[in-house]
């Protein structure tokens, strides 16, 4: 990989997410070697992501280049690559671009969607990770609406414009709402050759309620906040399978959809070489002890979503949300720089500042550890909170700008298709029928 | 198509670029019925198309979705389609999603790369006439310099941080600014491990000098202020051919890179169909009378770059420029209503506003017609007119936002890979030598 030697002992970050780039920015100028690895060259803001699905935020908007986090850092370094494996005997990671060396290793790598293990859900459904994964969907829902657009067949067009999002975690929520502002501000007026009353935005829950970690009271208000955007809430089922059409649950229901989008669900993404037994079945976490340190290795932690920290309070370890990452990523530079020096690590302790999730205009839910609130007080929170979460000046003033704006006019300019999505199984029509 | 029958007379024009647009505009809630196509479905303000490739800008900010412009407009339908060919006995266009007839056509496909019929630089070399390809030029730039940090041989280093820009009208001027630029402000800080000072940008023009479509004065200070940035400027060298490494030209010089951005030349981008006689060879524009009516045919016309009207002041036709394009699509579509009404149509005349080029930071030229001045002021000038060219306030306020930042931090936070770029012929290093 290019990395100069070092006398200082050399730190290796796998992945520049929320606990990453928090640990990263702690080890600044350390007495310490720093390799930061990502498999993109800049930081994602995940709780934006479904604006951008939705075309309200340009993605320049909730990146930031990783580059620039670093750029005054001393010897500090950036390598754009994935990592296959590491080697634990040897202290290597084998990556695309080389093998390298580490003294100290941090696993940073996140979490990837879950599919349960159903092949043919995760070959058919659209998901909503990354920043690419969402200009996917963007481009997927408005070429379904210029597609049915051609159509004569009433069948066939409300196949097209039926969006069936399977999970009501927060993602599942935000992008339902945003769904449905959409219907009513844009699509209405972009397509009046469409009957835009048939669009169907349905969100289907196997668990009996919306927003399940969050308060009841959360749950009870996003709920009636969804149906009055008029989007079809469905408990109590379970998706059963997908085959790029038809939609089958564990009930009665069928669902005829050209789009499913699955936020069901979420498993750590881990990397192979390690020990069987540090790795948790089923959610593929890692399992770390209240240092952070994967158990069973002296060098090797793990932070983030990755990480899974059994404890009294969470005995299933920590939500995988922006929150506990950050405040592992930061506490583990300050751990890391008593390891070296010989001193006593602190102990991780999770400091729950809430938890909110936004509908739609004026409409939110936060739940604080002693209080609740929701409408548009709790939006503006939402917005606040998440404009200032964001890295860098200029993200900052882009998405106010794009919100002023978008409140204000009931717009979203970014429904643009600038790479066309191929959808692999949904190839009903040909270009005769059109 | 799926275009509801009219009494009224079905205009059908081809291509949403500025020609279009302003035809569309001018033809809003006319006695006639009105079909535009595109194979995007957002309008493009292509004269900012080097600062989404330089990472200045997002490329939502300068896409403007076509719906949109026509929203509220009477019996006015856009469809999402590339054109295959006309059947101009059948008065039918002959598309992707089907055929369909008009009464009166408006061919309005704008410009191509052309590369004077050389298929290996054009296999290899990069163009910049859209916005996906403008980000493979972003995505390509920055992949170079990941791939160069982990490079051990100068050579192989050198040869991925040469940006070779053949052809100085505005766009190639404007793109070596901007690449000399992130040189000083930003590549030198991103990558510290590497040695900046060896990265080159060289501009090569065939002709004896850069923005040969601009006062003499405008080139020798254009010169002067690339020359200033550190852009290497060769005139009279004509590139003769780029294997992807090795760029030879009809001098002895000869140059080693992995980029070669062409920006030498454009050609009309013409449709099947027509007679072979409305076509002008080798610039491949369409034939047009003072109406911009194609010659041969009563019904069909071309405007903006494809159309090619010769007149005493412009003998090869009105340059290739969003001016020309504007005012054209603005007075046919007057003159599309008076013909339908069986009155007399007004022939065209351009009227040269002057043309501009920005070379960097307060550094741009501007030519009116019988006024030059350059530097600072002409620098804001050319913002200005920019900024208030674009379509739509949420773009401009989005622009100014980031013109404002980059200039007061010297920064460009787009330089994101967003989706990787694989040049196709550039394989010199395989994963053993990284």
């Amino acid at each position: 990989m290019n990395i100069p030697a070092s006398t200082k002992p050399r730190i290796v970050i796998i992945g520049g997410g929320f606990a990453g780039i928090a640990l990263a920015k702690k080890l600044r100028n350390k007495n310490v070697q720093v390799v930061l690895l990502d498999k993109h060259n800049y930081h994602t803001f995940q709780p934006l992501l479904y604006q951008v699905a939705t075309g309200g935020l340009e993605a320049g908007s909730i990146a930031y280049p990783i580059r620039k986090v670093i750029q005054e850092y001393k010897d500090f370094y950036f390598r754009l690559t994935s990592v296959k494996e590491i080697d634990t005997k040897e202290q290597k990671v084998i990556s695309e671009i080389g093998d390298l060396h580490y003294d100290y290793l941090v696993i940073a790598t996140g979490s990837k969607t879950n599919y349960f293990g159903n092949k043919e859900i995760e070959r058919n459904a659209m998901s909503m990770k990354t920043i690419p994964q969402s200009l996917n969907i963007r481009s997927l829902i408005l070429e379904n609406f210029e597609q049915a657009v051609l159509l004569k067949e009433e069948a066939e067009r409300n196949l097209l414009i039926n969006f069936v999002l399977v999970g009501a975690g927060p993602t599942g929520v935000e992008l339902a709402g945003a769904l449905a502002e959409m219907k009513k501000a844009i699509l209405q007026k972009d397509y009046p050759d469409l009957d835009i009353s048939k669009m169907e935005i349905n969100l289907i829950q196997s668990g009996d309620r919306v927003l399940n970690t969050m308060s009841e009271k959360s749950s009870l208000e996003a709920e009636k906040f969804l149906l009055n955007l008029g989007v079809k809430v469905w408990k109590n089922v379970r998706v059963t399978n997908y085959d790029g059409r038809t939609i089958t649950t564990n009930t009665d229901l069928t669902f005829e959809t050209a789009t499913l989008i699955w936020t069901a669900g979420v498993q750590g993404a881990p990397i192979r070489g390690l020990d069987a037994k540090s790795l948790v079945e089923k959610v593929e976490r890692i399992r770390v002890n209240e240092f952070n340190q994967v158990k069973g290795y002296d060098t090797i932690f793990a932070i983030g979503d990755i990480a899974l920290m059994e404890t009294k309070e969470y005995p299933q370890g920590h939500p995988m949300m922006a929150q506990p990452a950050m405040q592992q990523g930061k506490l583990l530079g300050d751990n890391l720089v008593q390891l070296i020096s010989g001193r006593i690590m602190k102990p991780f302790e999770y400091n729950d500042k809430g938890s909110m999730a936004t509908i739609g205009r004026n409409l939110a839910v936060v739940d604080l550890p002693n209080y609740h609130f929701s409408g548009l007080f709790a939006w503006f929170v939402w917005m606040f909170v998440h404009l200032f979460s964001l890295i860098g000046f200029k993200n900052k003033a882009v998405v106010f700008t794009n919100w002023v704006y978008n409140y204000i006019k009931f717009d979203r300019e970014g429904r643009l298709i600038v790479r066309p999505y191929k959808k692999r199984s949904f190839t009903t029509f040909t270009s005769d029928e059109l």
